[in-house]
C-alpha cells in the first residue's frame, strides 16, 4: 500500500450521545486518499451503492437525523460544499454552512485555525474542511475531538474527489481491476490525477500519463508508483495510447500554474477532447473529468455516452453519503 | 394571450425517484409570464391559498420532504432567496443555498452556466436561479433536466413577482376583472410593471400608466398590450387617475438607469407617495411596491390599512410554495 | 436590578397560528441584560439545562419543529450565527441565513432596516440581528411584530453572550453567590464585560477589574455597579487579586480601539495567561473568554482542566436553545 506514514487515520471514538455505534471508519478523519486499504474501498463503495439506491427510491431518509455538520470553507467551492450539503440533506441531517466571514489571523494561522474548529465541535457533529493551506487539514483534525474531513487542502489533498473518481469507474465497469487508464493534462500540478493514481495503485491497473513535456508526472509520484509495482507509461501523444484506454481521466490545464502567459497559450489546447478524438477510442471507453471544464472537453461531447463526467459529479453525492455515514458509525 | 412563442413551458416528466406525479405545472421550467393561461393561474392562485391556509394552522409541514432546492444567485436579493428559502422549509423540504464563489468565466458565460446547472441538478430536484444576463434562465432550462424557476435574468423577467403581485390584488379584490390598475414611476425600465401588465392583459382590466415623459412606457410593450385588447391611458398627472384606482403599483426609479445625475434627480421625488396623496384616493384602494423603496413611499402611509405592500410580501412566500408544489408534483 | 428603563421587556402575544402558547420571556424582544431579573435568569438556565441533557441523549428534536429563523447579520460573525444556526436546527427548526448582499442604504439606514425587518418577518417566527450599529436592535424590535434577538448591536449590547457567560459560571459551579469574580483587559471598549457585570450586579459576587490604566472601567458603568450594591475593586496588577479569584474572565485587547500604534503595542501582551500564571491561582479556579483569542491565553494552558472556554463555547449553544424555545413559547 502507498501509504504516507505520517497520516494515521485517526479513530476518534467518543460516543458522546451515550450510543453504541460501530463499524469501519467510524470516527475516522478523512484526510488523505492513502489513509484507505483496499477492504476499507469496497466497504465505501458497497455504502455508496446502497445511497444511490436509497435516493432513487425515496429522495432523502433519516439516517444521519439528529446530526450537525459544518460546511468550513475558508475558500469558496460551490461544487464541493454543494455535494457535501446535499449529501447530510439527503440524510436528514443539518449543516451550518460558514463560507463568509472566516478570515485568517494574520498573526498565527494554525492557532487560529485550531481554535475555529474547536469552537464549531462544540455546536456539530463532524467538520468539513476546505482550507489553501497544505497540511490544514491535518492540523485541524490534531486539534478537534470530532471527525474532519478534507475536502481539499491547498495543493495537498482531496481526497473525497479521489474517491468518488474511483468509485464512477467501479460503477461504470463493475471492477477495476485490469482496466487500462489513460491521465490527461496537468499531472505536474493535477492534485486530483496524483490522488486518483495512488489509489489505483492498489488495484491491477496500467496507467498511461499523457501531457505536455513540462506538464510531466513529479518524479517523486513515478518513483513512488513504480515502487507499488504499478506498470506505468509516459507520453506526450494521446494517439499513442488513446485506443487501448478503458478510461480516459481529462483533466484542466490551470493558468495560475505557469510561469508566463506564453508557456501557458503554447499548450493549453494542445489536448482538447473533441467528437473527432473520441472516433479513435474503445466504444465502451469512460471520459471522465473533475469539473469545472475550461474547454478541454468540448460541449459537442456531452451527449456522447461515454461521457461519464456529469454520472460523476452524481457519484460525488453517494460517495459522501457513505463516508458521513460511516464517520458518524450510522452506515 | 400575449405569448412569447419563443418560451415554450417545457415539462420534465422525469420520474427520477419511481413516483407517479401528476398535476398542473408538473415538471415545468417557470421562465416568463407569457407561460401561464387564466386556467393556470386560477390553479396556482388556489394552491396558494390552501399554502397560507396551511402555514397559518401548522406553521410547516412535510409536502415536500425528500425534495431538495438549489438556490443560485449570481447577484444577491436578499428579499427573494428568503422567500424561497422560507417556501421550500415550510414545505418540509431543503435548500442548497449558494450565494458567494458563484464565479463568471471570462471565456465562454454561456457554458460555465450551463455546466454549473448540470452538476447541481445531480443534487438536487430544481432549481431557483438569480442571473444578471437576459435570457440566461432559458439557457439554463435548456441545459438541464430538472425544473429550473427563474428569480430574475437581469433586464429579462422575474415571473414570480408578477404572480404574487397578481395574486395580492386577487386575495385584496377577492377578484381581477373589472379593478382599475394605475402603475407609478419607471415604466420605462421597470421589468415588475412590464411582467405584471402582460399578466392583467389576460383579464378584463383597465391600466394607467404614469411617468416622467422619458420613463414612460416601452413602445413595443404599448402595442403589444394594445392588440391584447387592453384600454390603457398613459399621463404625467398621478391626479388624472388616482381617485377611479383600484390599484396603485408604486416602483423606484433606479438610478443607475439614468445616463446623468441631473436627469435623475430632475425627476426622482416626482411621485411620492405620502398620507396627503392619499386622501384623493379610494377608501378601499390599494397601494401595492415590488419593494425595496428609497423614499418613493413615505413610512407615515405604512400605518393606513390600504398599505398592502408588507402583505404582498407575505404572498411572495404562498405563491412561491405552491410553485415549487406545482412544478415538483406534489400539489 | 441595574435596568435602563428604556429598555422595556415588549412581549409580543401574536398568536400566528392559532396555538395556545405560554411562558415566561414568551413574545420577547431580547434587546439588553438589563431585561433580566433573577426569576428570568434562573428560569433561563433551568431550561439550558434541560436542552444540554436533551442534546445529550438525542442529538435534536423536535421542539421547535415549524419555526423559521431569520438570522440576519450585518457583519460577519462565525461564532455567533454558527450558534444559533446549530440552536434552532438541533430544536428541529430551520433558518434563514442572510450574511450576503445586506447593503446599507446611504441615505436612510434605520428606514431600510425596518423595511428589511418587516420583510423577513413576512417569512419566519423570529429574527437574530446582529448589526454594527448601536441601537438598531432596538429600532428592530421597534419596527417588527415577531421577536427580534440581539446578537450585537456595535458598542452596544451583545446579551445572548453574558447570559452565557453567567450560566457557565452557574454550571461550573453549581452557584453564582459567593464567587469572587476577577475581570481582565481591556475594561474600557469590552462590551461583553460589562455586560457580564451588570448581569452579576444582580448576585452577590464582588468582582476585580484587572486592567492597564487606560483600559480601566468606563466611570458610568462603575458608578451604576456601586449603587447597585457590588463590593468592586480596580487594580493593574492581577496578583494582587488571582489568588482568592474563582472566576478569570479574560478579554481581548483589540487594536483597533487604539489611537495610536505605540499605544496598542505598550499594553497588548501585559496580560497573557501561562501555565506559569496559573501556578498562584485556586486549583478550582476557571478560566473564561468569549473568544476569538489573538494570544491573551497562550495554548499551553488548553489542556489544563480550569480552562474552561470551550465548554463557554458548548453552554452558548444551550442558552440560545433555551431563550428561542421561551420566545417561541414552546419551553
Amino acid at each position: 500500500m502507498i501509504a504516507s506514514p505520517t497520516v494515521a487515520s485517526r479513530s476518534k471514538n467518543h460516543l458522546p450521545f451515550g450510543e453504541v455505534r460501530h463499524g469501519r471508519l467510524y470516527g475516522w478523519d478523512i484526510l488523505s486518499v492513502s489513509q484507505f486499504s483496499r477492504a476499507d474501498l469496497d466497504a465505501i463503495f458497497d455504502v455508496a451503492k446502497e445511497m444511490r439506491h436509497m435516493v432513487e427510491r425515496v429522495g432523502t431518509f433519516d439516517l444521519l437525523k439528529g446530526k450537525l455538520l459544518a460546511c468550513l470553507f475558508y475558500e469558496p467551492s460551490t461544487r464541493t460544499s454543494s455535494s457535501f450539503i446535499a449529501a447530510i440533506e439527503r440524510l436528514g441531517g443539518s449543516t451550518i454552512p460558514i463560507t463568509q466571514g472566516v478570515q485568517f489571523s494574520s498573526v498565527s494561522k494554525g492557532e487560529s485555525l485550531a481554535d475555529t474548529v474547536r469552537t464549531l465541535e462544540c455546536y456539530c457533529d463532524a467538520i468539513v474542511l476546505r482550507h489553501p493551506e497544505i497540511g490544514s487539514a491535518a492540523l485541524a483534525a490534531e486539534a478537534a475531538r470530532k471527525p474532519i474531513i478534507n475536502a481539499g487542502d491547498g495543493a495537498g489533498e482531496h481526497p473525497t474527489q479521489a474517491l468518488l473518481d474511483l468509485f464512477t469507474i467501479e460503477e461504470e465497469f463493475g471492477r477495476v481491476d485490469g482496466l487500462m487508464v489513460t491521465m490527461l493534462g496537468d499531472l505536474k500540478y493535477g492534485r486530483t490525477v496524483h490522488s486518483l493514481a495512488r489509489l489505483l495503485a492498489l488495484f491491477d491497473v496500467p496507467l498511461n500519463f499523457v501531457s505536455p513535456d513540462i506538464l510531466g508526472l513529479p518524479p517523486m509520484l513515478r518513483v513512488e508508483l513504480v515502487k507499488a509495482g504499478v506498470r506505468l507509461r509516459e507520453t506526450s501523444d494521446l494517439h499513442e495510447v488513446l485506443a487501448e484506454s478503458d478510461v480516459l481521466y481529462v483533466t484542466r490545464v490551470q493558468k495560475e500554474r505557469f510561469e508566463s502567459i506564453e508557456l501557458y497559450n503554447q499548450v493549453k489546447d494542445a489536448y482538447v477532447i473533441t467528437p473527432k478524438t473520441l472516433e479513435a477510442a474503445k466504444p465502451d471507453m469512460i471520459l471522465m473529468h473533475p469539473l469545472p471544464r475550461v474547454g478541454e472537453i468540448s460541449t459537442e461531447v456531452d451527449s456522447d455516452p461515454r461521457a461519464a463526467y456529469f454520472r460523476q459529479v452524481e457519484n460525488g453525492m453517494y460517495v459522501r453519503m457513505a463516508l458521513l455515514a460511516m464517520v458518524l458509525g450510522k452506515a
